[in-house]
């Protein structure tokens, strides 16, 4: 690699003369692993012009580094990094500057206190990952995608492509969403009444803030997403927990003066708990007499492959009160990062608005690439696929569940992708996951899903997205020996 | 297409017998547009089940709907949408909801109300677009692009393609940034200093809101970028506009007790100055004595083709408060939506949890492919090659704008894209825009970047980043015209 003159800078002041300071300078950055074996240096004339320096003190520091085996002259063609320097770990720690500010204070915890579900980086590797809405190589259409995003990277598609939009989001995509996936949810709307966004997770941030206010009242599902809780907490709102049961989000027990309700009625996060009409309806009709805003996280709604999936909350909306999210990290894969939002248009203004501010637009080349991903069927057809094989691994889980007596405590009727999971009271299921963790069974302890105060430690889920059917039998087996175990 | 059974939910209660019921349920999806001529209607039976009604009574609704040619029966390969139908207009408007929520009063414009700088949609039709910061098909490597996409999306790289990752950016792309770009701009870090963003507006956006606390001061240049001010207000801050002048931000004039100021020192925005590293420094040693915090935006380090990129101030930073942040939408393409951050570990940690919160991540596939653009030298080759088409477009634009007397407010000593210009004291430049666009000329009015309440309206924006060399004295003689007509 050349490496470009822009990159050296004499230290400020610093003491020495100025051949000295050149010397130290380039000799710093081989050390620190910035310029590396048989990188070509800048001509002397070149970075000499560019430190305002005689060129012949730049040809004595090289000749100075030449001597040291920094660097190598090879005749007419420059200097370069010596092959001989001593090669160092990749970014040797840069000395940390000495700051006059407590940034640790300064920052403290605002934002990375928030729990989450974690999972280690390398958890493909593992034998048996019950892990939680990751793709599936063995399920994914590689090829297709791969081919729609070609014909995205046309010449034709170049503005799509490279154009700073906020205004709008792609009109294909748009138009599929409205034709097709939409009125899968029982949704009619216009092309203003929706926002892409960059995923679920995005949406629902949105929708937070531009629904909430300092001081405002927000309920969240307990057990629940905990990234509800961090949305709320950031748009300065108070939280209440509501519990969950069999039907999801008990209605009867919303508190009084609420403003927003967030729920994931379709499959309940991560009880699976899939809410009924009656439920949904009833939940309107409490909207309208107490006049709150209901958000309805509709993600995963593909996968439902027991019964047809029941209507979104927002296709029962008669009171216009309902803010509808969803998302292509299910079915298509996560690190897309593309989803949407449906609401009213006021709102969808202020959603866009703010999502100028934050990021300016998902980007171009990942909507027009899902827009033919889409239309061309392939998206109809990896859902298909989806849901057989998980139908699949669902029923090998019921049986190795059933066949070793662990307690499911919600497994949702519609289907979906993991099981809620129940230990014995006394097992702290965080301590469980190490230890299967060193056997390379990977299991998502429960407690970060409870609300503070609340929590509960024998819970944990199981999911069945990424692991093979083959290797479910023998994962649970080793669960439930683990569980025997403690 | 095939309507997949899902679009179909029977009117919840709504009169009439069954079978009308699902006939008005089909006529009001083709009539609204949602399903179209020559799309074919599900089975009978798969319909009555989806439904949970007898197949009979969706046989007689179909028979129905082809006497009143909704629909054409093809013997075994079933019911299509009749291509009789009256074609609807995209999206017929559907009917709002009656809602009993007053929504623009509960949006009410807090995000939308921001001011931004506006382009027609279609400004690439136009003959003389003074344009700022868009891609120029003309300059970019639309062929290497595709190839490193290509790359990006091979199988091997299926797990950077999909998974969902906060903890950590594309390692490729944060050792490529760490060994080669921020080295150009002086810098040093190591990969927990660095955050990978959605553009510079990302960058900027989670620096305001992890620095700044509600009634937090910060202070932004006048004229300057009015993403500044969105950002500062929604973290709750206090603005307070600082002059610039040709040296950039007047560091003298500061106010009292402020706590995070804002720059733009290597282009200015709007008017191009390039801070001198003497103001830099002082900045630098206003901050340690009075205890702030600097966010340089250092967007467009690369357009430096008149005079060698002076030093960052982040490169200049002994004292630890400088946080930094890049983007490549000026020199690779702004859709792309990657930019980065540099701080101190414990912001990098709190900007990348709220990341998380927000968005998650930026798509890895967009990543991986900038990563393999920048590794095999396609982007240093491409800002060679906007740099000399730009030396030679601001050569033809200094020609002109001093053959027609134009007054040049700001033009920076080193490059950039663009001119900020002055009209006569009375000349309304958002008037003069309107009447120029109808001539085929778009500039961008100044209005926008200044403070509210200090507004000028006699300055404008001349970028030549999109404009081809040959239009552009043409294109100034009717700028100007269009200045002695007003």
């Amino acid at each position: 690699m050349e490496i470009p003159v822009e990159s050296f800078y004499l230290p400020e002041g610093g003491g020495g003369s100025l051949q000295q300071r050149i010397r130290q300078m380039v000799a710093e950055g081989i050390l620190a692993g910035r310029f590396r074996a048989a990188d070509r240096m800048p001509s002397s004339r070149g970075l000499a012009a560019h430190l305002g320096v005689s060129r012949i003190t730049v040809t004595l520091a090289y000749t100075e580094l030449v001597a040291a085996d920094y660097l190598t002259a090879r005749g007419r063609s420059g200097y370069f990094v010596s092959e001989g320097v001593p090669v160092q770990p990749e970014f040797r720690p840069v000395p940390k500057v000495e700051s006059s500010v407590d940034w640790e204070a300064l920052c403290g915890g605002r934002f990375s206190r928030m729990e989450r579900v974690e999972r280690p980086e390398d958890w493909r590797s593992y034998p048996y990952p019950f892990i939680y809405g990751q793709a599936d190589p063995a399920l994914f259409d590689h090829q297709n995608w791969r081919l729609c995003a070609l014909q995205a990277l046309g010449r034709r598609e170049f503005e799509t492509l490279t154009a700073d939009r906020y205004e709008r989001d792609d009109p294909l995509l748009i138009e599929y969403l409205l034709r097709n996936i939409l009125p899968r949810r029982g949704i009619e709307a216009r092309p203003s009444e929706v926002l892409v966004t960059m995923g679920a997770q995005n949406a629902l941030w949105l929708a937070a803030q531009v629904l909430l206010r300092p001081g405002g009242h927000a309920v969240v599902e307990n057990p629940g997403y905990p990234g509800f809780r961090a949305m709320c907490a950031q748009a300065g709102a108070r939280v209440t927990p509501v519990a969950v049961d069999e039907g999801g989000l008990s209605v009867d027990s919303l508190p009084a003066g609420v403003d927003v309700v967030f729920t994931t009625a379709s499959h309940q996060s991560p009880t699976n708990a899939t809410m009924p009409v009656a439920r949904r309806t009833a939940l309107l009709r409490a909207a309208e007499e107490r006049n709150f805003l209901v958000v309805e996280d509709d993600y995963e709604f593909e996968m439902s492959f027991l019964k047809p999936v029941s209507p979104s909350i927002k296709s029962l909306d008669s009171g216009g009160r309902v803010v509808h999210a969803g998302s292509f990290s299910k079915s298509i894969f996560p690190g897309l990062r593309l989803g949407w939002l449906v609401g009213p248009e006021p709102f969808i203004r202020e959603a866009r608005a703010l999502r100028a501010q934050v990021l300016r637009h998902p980007p171009g080349q990942l909507q027009r690439t899902t827009a033919h991903f889409l239309s061309l069927g392939h998206y109809d057809a990896l859902v298909n696929r989806m849901k057989a094989a998980f139908a699949k691994r669902r029923k090998a889980m019921e049986e190795a569940i059933s066949q070793h007596d662990l307690k499911v405590a919600g497994q949702g009727g519609f289907g979906g992708s993991s099981f809620w999971m129940e230990a014995a009271p006394h097992m702290d299921t965080e301590e469980m996951a190490l230890r299967l963790r060193a056997e390379g069974v990977l299991i998502e302890p429960g407690r970060v899903f409870f609300h503070p105060g609340t929590e509960e430690r024998h819970f944990f889920r199981l999911a069945y997205s990424s692991i093979p059917v083959g290797k479910i039998p023998e994962g649970i087996a080793l669960v439930a020996r683990a569980m025997r175990g403690m």
